[in-house]
C-alpha cells in the first residue's frame, strides 16, 4: 500500500495575493485537475482593460495531464475566464447545477458551448479523477449551489474550501454550510490539508446572518410609501428570492431590469431555484399596467454606480421605462467595492437630490457578506484539524493573519504555509516538497486583445489621460529641405483648443525654432530636438508634460 | 433701532454638495467677509487634474465689498484656493497662529507673500468688520488652533462651526470643544442661525477620543520589538506630539522623513505647539547614528499611498536612508480616504511581504476622525437651539440627513434648509428670502493651468487612457493627388507595437483602400472617412475604439 512515489502537488495560478482569479492545479501521478478558473475586476490602474485572467501557460504546456476543471460555485472569479482556456484544452466540466447554468449560458454566448462537456456533480455523490477521489460538500455564500471539496488523494485527505460562510441558521433548508460533514470526512486524524477561503479574515466576529437582512427589507417594505428599488449582485438568487417574497406579503408587484439580472433570473426560475408563487408576481416593464407608487417594487443593476447598468441610467433620466421620484425608496442591497465608492455615493446623493431615500450598507443592514469571519474560519479550522494548512482566496495580508489563525488553532508554525501564485508545493506520503516556481502573470483583457496591453502601454495610457497628446506635422522637401507644409498642431485631451489656441500658436513658432537653428539635422534628430523643445515648453508654461509625437514626412 | 433695511446674505461658494472647497460669504449692508477658502482633491474622474478650487467670479466682480477673509482652521479643503484669491483681491486675512503661519508658507512658496496681510485672532477676542462683530471659539479637530465663529449681526446670532469635533476629554488643555461657550453666545433665546459641519452625520455616537490612540500607541510601542515607522495626515500635530511622547517614554529616537512633515513640524515647534523635550529626541537621517531597531521610530508621509510619498519609496526600496525588514511595525495613523484604498491595501501587502507587521485605521485603534459624530452634531445643535438651521461641509446625503436631525431637535421643518453651492439666502429683520443663484463652478487646476481643462478635455483624456490612440499621416500633392508619403501610423497606449504591428499594417491597407474609393474626395472628407474606417475595423478586430487623428497634407 505504502507507494513512495505518491504524491500531491498544489500549484497556485490565481487567487493567492490578490482577491479574485481563482484558479488552482492540482495533480497527483495519475494526471491533475484544475479548481475553478476565474477572472479579475480590473484595478483603477488598470486604464481600459475589461478583465484580468490568470495566465495558462503552465496549464496549456501538460494539458494532456489534465483531466477535469472542476468548479466550486458561478461566481466570474471561479467561472470567469473559462472561455479563454476552454479554446485549448478540452476535458469535462464539473460543477453544480446552477454553476454549470451560468457556465452554459456564458459559452453559449461566445459560441464556445461545442467545445466543453459540463457534467453536474452534488452533494452526496463522488467522483473519481486523476487518481482522486472527490467529495462535494455544501458551502453557503453569496450565490447559491456553492460546493466545498474533500478529496481523497494519494497522500492523504485534503479539504478545499472554495468560497463560503457559515450560516448555522439558513434561509434555504440543506443549503447552509454542515460542518458536521467535514468533520465526518476529517474523521478522528484531522485531514492532511485544509485550503480555506481569506477574503473575510479580517472581519472578526461572525457574519451577518441573511435572516437580519429579511429582517430589514421586511422593515423597509412595511414603511414604504412609495416605490421601491433594488439593486444587488444578479447572481444573488437567494437574495432576489427575498425580495420577491417581500414582494409577496406586502402586495408589490416586480419589475426587473438589467440584462445580467433577466439572465440570472430565468436561469434560477428554470431550474427551480427560485419560488415564484403562481399568479402574475412579475411584470413586463414595456408593457408596464398601470400601479400605484405602493404597488411595485423594481429590481434593477447598478449596485456599483456602472454608468450603463440600469439604476444609473434611472438617476441620469435615461432610462426608458423608469424614473425615481419624491417619496421612492431605494435599498442598494450589496457591498461598494473600493475602486467604486466615488461613482456609488454620487449616485446615491443624485438619488437623494430626486426626493428619493437611499439605504445602503454603512447605514442599514441590507447586505450580508458571503465571506467567512474570523470565528466562522475558526470553526472551520477546528472542524477538520488539519496537519498543514495553506490560506486562499486572498491578498498577501488576509494570508498572512489566516495562517496565523491556523497556529492558533493548533496548526504547527512551519505547517501553515503560505504560498503566492506559481509557488508549486508538494506533498509526499511523509514531508512536504517546494518545487520550482512555474511562471503566471495576470493577463490584461482589453475588448478581444488578450495580453497586448501591458506595463509600457498602459504607462502611455496612464501618460495620455493625465495629460493628453499632441502632434507636430511637419512636411519637408527631401532635397531643398524647405517646409512645405507646416507646422501643423493637433491636440486632445491637453488643453481647451478654443480658448487656448495661443498656446498652440507658441508651439508652432518653437517647432520653426527648432528647424531654423539646425536646418541640415536629420529627421530623427529634428524630431528629438521638437519633442525636448516642446515638453520644456510646456513644462515651463503649464507644468504639464502631455505625449508628444512629432511627425516629419519628407517627400 | 430696528431698521427695515437690515440684512445678512449667505452664499456658499463651495463645499455644501461636496467634500473639501470650502468657502462661503457673508455679506450685510456694510459689506461681505469670505470664510475659508479650500480645494477639493480631484476624484478619479478627474483625470491628471491637481487640484479642483471654487469659481471666484462672484467674489471678484464685487471685491470693494469683501472686507475680509476669515480662516477657521489650517487644512487644505479650508485655505487651499487662497494662492489663486490673492491675486485678486486684497483684503486682511484673519485665523489663528497656526493657521497663518501655514498660509504664510504657502504663500511664501508661491511668491505670492506680499499680496496679503495676515492678521492673527485668537477665542477671547473679537473681530469687528463688516458690520460684524466675531467672536472665536476654540473647537476641536484634527488639526490644531480650529476656530468656530460667533457672528453678532445686523439679524442675529449666527454661529458657524468650521471642522469640528467634541472632545469631552481634551488632551491638549483648552482646546476642547468648548460647548458653553456656544451656550454662552446663544443665550436665552437660542441663535439666529446656526451653520454646522455635516461630514460624520452617518456616523452614529461619538467619535473616539484621542486618549483611545495614545492607548493604542502605547501598547504597540510597548511590545514592538523592531522598529516602528508611524504615517499620518502631516499638519495632524496633535498626534504627531502623541508620538513623540511614547518615543520618549519608550526610549526611541525620533526621525522624520517626507517634506510637508518636515515642513510643519518645524512651524509646530517654532511657535510652541510642539511640546519636544530638551536633548535631542530628534534625529537627522543624513547623519543618522547607529541605533538598535527597537530605539527608534521614524515619522514619515505617504498615508494615502501616494506614489512618491516616504512610505512609497521605502516599501519600493527607493528612499535613501530608509528600509523595512522582518521585525518592523508600520502605523497607518489615518484614514484611507476612499479613491486611495487601492493604493493603499497595495502597500500594506507589500510591507507584509517585507515582513512588516502593520497596524491601520480596520484593524486597531490608532485613528480618530477629527469630525463630530451624529450625537456631537446634536450636542451642538442643543447648545444653540438655532431658528433656522443650514447643513454645511457635506455631500448631498450628509446634507439632508443633518438637516433631518436638527428637526429632531427642534429646528422648524421649514426652517430647516438645505443649501448647495450658488444659491444664497438673505436672513431678513424677520423672515428669509432665496436670491437668485450665483455662478459656482469646479475649477480644475492642472499644473499652472486654471479651468482650460473641461468637461471636453477629460472626456477625450478618459477615452486616451482607457482606449489609447493612433495617428494616420498621409501626404499628397495637391495637383495631381498622389500620394507623396505615408500612410504612416503612429500608435500610443493602443497594442503592444512590438508584437501586434500586423494590425498596424492592416490599418495602412484601410487608408489606402479610403483613398483609392474615393481619389477625387476633399482633404476633411478623406479624413472623415480614414477614421470612420479604422474605428469600424479595430472595433471589430479588438472591441476597442481608440481616439483616430487622421492627418493629410497637401504639397
Amino acid at each position: 500500500m505504502f507507494d513512495e512515489n505518491r504524491f500531491l502537488t498544489i500549484t497556485p495560478l490565481g487567487g493567492l495575493g490578490e482577491i479574485g482569479m481563482n484558479c488552482m492545479e492540482v495533480s497527483s501521478q495519475d494526471g491533475s485537475i484544475l479548481i475553478d478558473c476565474g477572472l479579475m475586476f480590473p484595478e483603477n490602474y488598470h486604464l481600459g482593460i475589461d478583465v484580468v485572467i490568470p495566465r495558462f501557460d503552465h496549464i496549456i504546456s501538460k494539458k494532456d495531464q489534465l483531466k477535469a476543471i472542476i468548479l466550486t460555485h458561478g461566481h466570474e472569479d471561479h467561472i470567469g475566464a473559462l472561455p479563454w482556456l476552454v479554446k485549448y484544452v478540452n476535458v469535462p466540466i464539473y460543477g453544480s447545477k446552477f454553476t454549470l447554468a451560468l457556465v452554459e449560458h456564458k459559452l453559449r454566448e461566445r459560441g464556445l458551448l461545442d467545445k466543453v462537456t459540463l457534467i453536474p456533480v452534488k452533494p452526496g455523490k463522488t467522483l473519481k479523477v486523476a487518481g482522486l477521489k472527490i467529495h462535494f460538500f455544501p458551502v453557503c455564500h453569496s450565490i447559491i449551489d456553492g460546493l466545498a471539496l474533500g478529496i481523497d488523494s494519494p497522500v492523504g485527505k485534503i479539504i478545499h474550501t472554495g468560497d463560503f460562510k457559515i450560516d448555522k441558521d439558513p434561509l434555504i433548508e440543506n443549503w447552509g454550510t454542515d460542518l458536521k460533514q467535514f468533520k465526518r470526512f476529517a474523521g478522528k486524524e484531522g485531514v492532511r490539508l485544509l485550503m480555506s477561503d481569506s477574503t473575510n479574515i479580517e472581519q472578526e466576529g461572525w457574519s451577518i446572518n441573511e435572516r437580519k437582512i429579511v429582517e430589514t427589507f421586511r422593515s423597509i417594505f412595511k414603511e414604504a410609501k412609495g416605490r421601491i428599488i433594488v439593486t444587488l449582485f444578479s447572481s444573488h438568487i437567494q437574495r432576489i428570492q427575498e425580495v420577491l417574497d417581500c414582494a409577496k406579503e406586502f402586495g408589490r408587484k416586480v419589475g426587473v431590469s438589467g440584462r445580467s439580472l433577466g439572465v440570472n433570473i430565468e436561469i434560477a426560475k428554470n431550474l427551480g431555484y427560485l419560488n415564484v408563487s403562481e399568479g402574475d408576481l412579475f411584470i413586463d416593464l414595456n408593457e408596464m399596467p398601470v400601479l400605484p407608487d405602493d404597488k411595485v417594487v423594481f429590481i434593477v443593476t447598478g449596485s456599483q454606480g456602472e454608468p450603463m447598468s440600469a439604476l444609473s441610467r434611472i438617476v441620469r433620466g435615461g432610462h426608458k421605462q423608469l424614473s425615481v421620484h419624491q417619496g421612492d425608496t431605494v435599498l442598494l442591497s450589496s457591498r461598494m467595492i473600493p475602486g467604486n465608492v466615488e461613482a456609488v455615493t454620487r449616485m446615491v446623493d443624485n438619488l437623494y437630490r430626486l426626493g428619493a431615500e437611499v439605504c445602503y450598507d454603512k447605514m442599514h443592514s441590507i447586505h450580508a457578506s458571503g465571506h467567512a469571519y474570523k470565528e466562522e474560519l475558526k470553526a472551520m479550522l477546528l472542524a477538520t484539524r488539519p496537519k498543514t494548512f495553506i490560506p486562499v482566496h486572498g491578498e498577501y495580508r488576509h494570508l498572512v493573519k489566516h495562517s496565523r489563525l491556523a497556529v492558533e488553532c493548533g496548526v504547527t508554525p512551519e505547517r501553515a504555509i503560505i504560498l503566492e501564485d506559481g509557488q508549486p508545493i508538494t506533498l509526499l506520503p511523509v514531508g512536504i516538497r517546494f518545487e520550482e516556481p512555474v511562471a503566471v502573470d495576470s493577463i490584461l483583457v482589453d475588448g478581444k486583445g488578450v495580453g497586448d496591453v501591458g506595463t509600457s502601454v498602459l504607462r502611455d495610457r496612464q501618460i495620455l489621460g493625465d495629460e493628453g497628446m499632441l502632434i507636430a506635422v511637419l512636411v519637408i522637401d527631401e532635397v531643398t529641405w524647405n517646409i512645405l507644409y507646416g507646422p501643423a498642431v493637433f491636440s486632445r485631451g491637453f488643453v481647451f483648443e478654443e480658448h487656448f489656441d495661443y498656446l498652440l500658436e507658441d508651439a508652432k513658432c518653437l517647432i520653426l525654432d527648432v528647424f531654423e537653428n539646425d536646418p541640415h539635422a536629420s529627421v530623427d534628430k529634428l524630431q528629438d530636438k521638437i519633442r525636448s523643445s516642446l515638453r520644456r515648453f510646456f513644462k515651463k508654461i503649464l507644468e504639464r508634460d502631455p505625449i508628444i509625437v512629432p511627425v516629419i514626412a519628407t517627400v
